[in-house]
């Protein structure tokens, strides 16, 4: 079977097709959130097989592999790569629907030529075809973001780290810009385990929250020195009511300790963390990113075997409009609110998040604060048409900052194509439907301010 | 640019345009639930600009203002009114695919005949042409509501109100029904500054609980007789599990004092004011209206400098079912449930609520309880079609009560064309996927019914 | 007014009709959880009117005559069955866009050949037509199980029923597979009246918490000997994190004697059981069926009048993601997760269920743990649509096991063939708009598989 996968894929009606061919398709890509490592593009890593590229680090394949009934072996276990390919060939064709269907025969076709549809009894043949593809200097990571046309990537870093890597890019990698971001998970996370080793290794003279602060606050200089213009975390359903310092304290000299908080103490740790970190990247004009709503490491039995981001996470519990209004009307009340994204990742929040950060606008940048793009368990169709309407209907789509990866794969730009496919698409159909004028230049510069110019602006770049 | 609102606006088929051009279109106006100000209506108000009529009261159009990075002296402020205007064209032009975009190009075409869309192009050229047209006779108040085609307006009045200016336009603007409206939120929200002085206010002599029920009593009674048929109350999300009589009186107690209450005190408080508002209502006939959901001023900063309603609000809580099934079971179980309008303002409540309705249904009235039409943050073509097909797969949706504007502006009828423009476009999109007889005399009753007729049987008028 | 139902119902494109008609139409049914009461089967069971098929035993359209305005006598009560009829003729005449819209008529026409739409107007001769049909030999129970194509039925069944009827309908019915479901609802729930009397029924010498287990293991194999495969049991939003042996103790004696329970120890009861089940089932193979976030009995009055399974449940409090990963995680970690099927009565949890389903997929078995099919509330177009997209996005839609009716009703199988036509029609149009290879053979399988063979091969049957 030959892909289903046209020039015209997800492009239903004539003004999608025109905006997406004549604005979006050449826009550049500021990939803004990605988990890409700095040091692969360093050394120009070359992929030896297309399991390596594909399935060496991918969890939603790995989920998906043991929906299909794979055993672990061939997931993430010591299985040939060979191997592993065909479970995942016969895995991909069973997935229709699947975001990972459009994305893995978008790549076969936009990476490695491939027009044939993955499938059991196509695999042999693509498993050769891509990797003597693979063996060509263009499919190295470097030429693969070039391709891409990517100008500006930002990575996501430890506070901890040295970033040797990115000073490096800097010069011997300077078509594109690469910036770190401030991603203090592992402060944040006393539940993982080697959090107090952690904070000695960022701090080793750390004894109080004063020094855990201060730490912080020079990392973010250091990190903003390099480039850093956003910050990062994760979180479940943070409680930013519980707001006392000197728990915040208590429950510090516990972790230093190895003792478990309550639940109490563990929200005030996040909570006085989160309210500094907040005004510290205001002060250096950083974008807070929040992360929400993610439940992790929940297969006990797999996350004792595997570690982390191994395919054992969920959508968790929604984030409460108090918790998140305590926190942003904190800052606001001190003039101290960064830029701010939330990316709530229960579907069903979306136009509530909005709301909130429609009552919070303020100052001369647009939409300062906003819902970012649909990620990880939404990053589909359907999910992307759902929080571009609810960013319509409650906010200004036009100023939204658009599509990031959220990947560890340097593929995966395929999915800034499928983000603006579906973009022009929906704004095709509007248009057609009549529920817009439909001037083509009109909506061709909302389409490529949401595709790259907006994120420059939004980040100072 | 000309405007894309065309005489098939939003209807895309034929049977959508036959239901809409044939029924719908000529059908009266029944605004059972709005915010005009009734005495603007004795004065028959003329407004000097279209920044008077448009951006003085409308916290729906400051919020989006805010989002386009407008400084707050052109939202709110003093700036000159025509320099707001200009930030709104720019505002406007920007939010494609929100509601704000269809109304006001919708309100320029139908009151202001001006088919040039909004931009800041063209905003000098619309300034002046809508000025203009301000001056006419038909422009004033009581012309816009004729113009319109409105029967009757139930207005939203405190219970303290004298009604003087209800009894006024009785007789000199006969030609439509204004009916007030019960609505207690002062009595049910100790946390708004001056809930005590307004308490005293309402009865000098207040000193207990059975003090604020008789003058709610008699409050209801005379609002009954000046032809009230509803009352409303907004809550965010009141746990209607809190009924304790004895704790309630506490907290009017600690209320009149100025004292703080906890969080049961103050459930305990609505509480029991809730039930004892749902009786009177259930005995006079009234039907009781709960907006939910909704959580207020929660910008500090904003709050402070200007108080309520300045676009400060956000969707907040859901209502937990075991609440809302206390309050009407309780009620039912004495038979003493008044007919009961639910909004939910979270759009992902809808469908649990229509089921909590489902289980109370009964006597001889059609849809005794209703989920209300989507609104605020909900009244989009997307949110309307949502509550429309939740309403249809779970309930009667024949016998549905139809739109309601919730609006401040005289302007915002073009919100029950908008409304029924998707109305129409559902049910013809039904009809014509072949989900439905495709019938027009069948489909048209229920479209007038819908409009316009089921609004005055239910509430008796 | 003829019928709305065509050939072509629901089906609105070429490739979805092609998939309908050559594929979906012809497999055979597996109702693998519905109410049907063997006894009827037993008896071959006669309707004497369609009132008696249709209006006896289906809170569904009680509910909907009650939103209608139809007086409880009528519904429920002594009133002549014809007028009960045309009650429901006007009840139904009004509800469109309601799923019982389409299945009544599609009932009408399929088991009655009935081609015209059920009015007031037309109830009259509808009412003769059917009832003469239903003295046919081919109305019979057996009969309209057999003309459906129905080769395997699981009812559901008390742990305490002998199974007599299920041993004797495998000889003298062993056209069809008739199993018994396991469903420990009177055990799990002791808010419900009798459940002392009823846990002494069970075991005349239950003393303790171990009797109680042996006693289900007992009932298990037994069950597993009569050919049961699958478990149930409903829900509102256990806590599993409650997990206390000693406090689940006390809360049977505390049962048993008739006491009231806290929370806590309701949330204990039914965790330790849980498990306790769970464990069981993995042992014998049954799948478990968790039908969670529904609260029952909310009408008092109702309740007292007529007792449970009257109309009077809704969707209720969604489950939290802490709770179910307590359980599932609990269970897996021990290697004793049974296969698994959640069903959440809000639709707003599915995308978050099979996030978790995500995360515990193990074993060779494909998609071991499934969010079942809409039901109840959400078992209608949009509600089959939205669950088999939020299962194409998150899992691996070709291993869904598919439809169930879950119904008391004879003639409901028409609801397999709406739930098949939208099934194929969202299939064709996701290929028709590209989103899939357009290859009919692929396609077919896989309607095939989610019609029947994935159930066969779950159940391993």
């Amino acid at each position: 079977m030959k892909t289903f996968i046209t020039d015209d894929f997800l492009l239903q009606n004539k003004t999608a097709r025109a905006l997406y061919h004549d604005y979006a398709e050449s826009a550049p890509i500021f990939d803004y959130h990605c988990h890409l490592d700095p040091q692969q593009i360093l050394e120009n890593t070359r992929f030896p097989t297309i399991t390596h590229a594909w399935l060496m680090d991918d969890h939603y394949k790995w989920r998906l592999m043991r929906a299909n009934g794979v055993p672990e072996q061939f997931v993430t276990g010591n299985a040939d790569p060979k191997e592993k390919f065909f479970h995942w060939a016969d895995t991909i064709s069973r997935a229709i629907g699947n975001p990972l269907y459009h994305w893995s025969n978008l790549e076969l076709l936009r990476y490695f030529g491939i027009d044939t549809l993955l499938t059991p009894d196509t695999a042999q043949e693509i498993w050769e075809t891509a990797n003597a593809r693979l063996l060509r200097e263009e499919m190295r990571v470097r030429s693969l973001i070039v391709k891409s046309n990517v100008k500006k990537i930002c990575t996501t870093d430890d506070p901890i780290d040295s970033l040797e890597v990115h000073r490096k890019l800097k010069t011997e990698f300077p078509e594109v810009q690469i910036l770190p971001t401030f991603r203090t998970d592992r402060v944040l996370h006393p539940e993982l385990p080697g959090c107090a080793e952690y904070l000695r290794k960022l701090n080793p003279d750390l004894s109080c929250m004063e020094d855990l602060k201060a730490t912080l606050s020079s990392r973010a200089a250091y990190f903003a020195e390099h480039g850093c213009v956003l910050a990062d975390q994760s979180m479940d359903a943070p409680d930013f009511t519980c707001r006392d310092a000197i728990i915040a304290e208590t429950a510090l000299q516990k972790i230093l300790k190895g003792e478990p908080l309550s639940d109490y103490e563990y929200n005030c740790y996040q909570t006085e963390l989160t309210f500094f970190l907040g005004e510290l990247y205001c002060r250096h004009g950083f974008t807070m990113q929040l992360h929400l709503c993610v439940t992790r490491n929940l297969n006990t039995a797999l996350f004792e075997r595997r570690g982390v981001d191994m395919g054992g996470d969920a959508i968790g519990a929604s984030i409460s409009s108090k918790s998140l209004v305590a926190l942003l009307d904190g800052l606001a009340k001190k003039g101290t609110l960064p830029k701010t994204i939330l990316y709530p990742l229960n579907p069903a929040d979306t136009t509530r998040l909005m709301t909130l950060c429609g009552s919070f606008q303020e100052g001369n940048i647009r939409s300062k604060l906003q819902v970012g793009s649909a990620w990880w368990f939404n990053d589909h169709k359907e999910g992307i048409e759902a929080h571009l309407t609810a960013f319509a209907n409650t906010g200004i789509l036009s100023s939204f900052i658009g599509m990031l990866t959220d990947s560890r794969s340097f593929l995966s730009y395929a999915r800034h194509e499928y983000f603006r496919r579906v973009l022009c698409n929906l704004l095709g159909t509007w248009a057609e439907d009549g529920l817009l004028p439909n001037h083509l230049p009109y909506l061709g510069k909302i389409v490529n301010d949401i595709c790259y110019n907006n994120a420059c602006s939004y980040f100072g770049q």
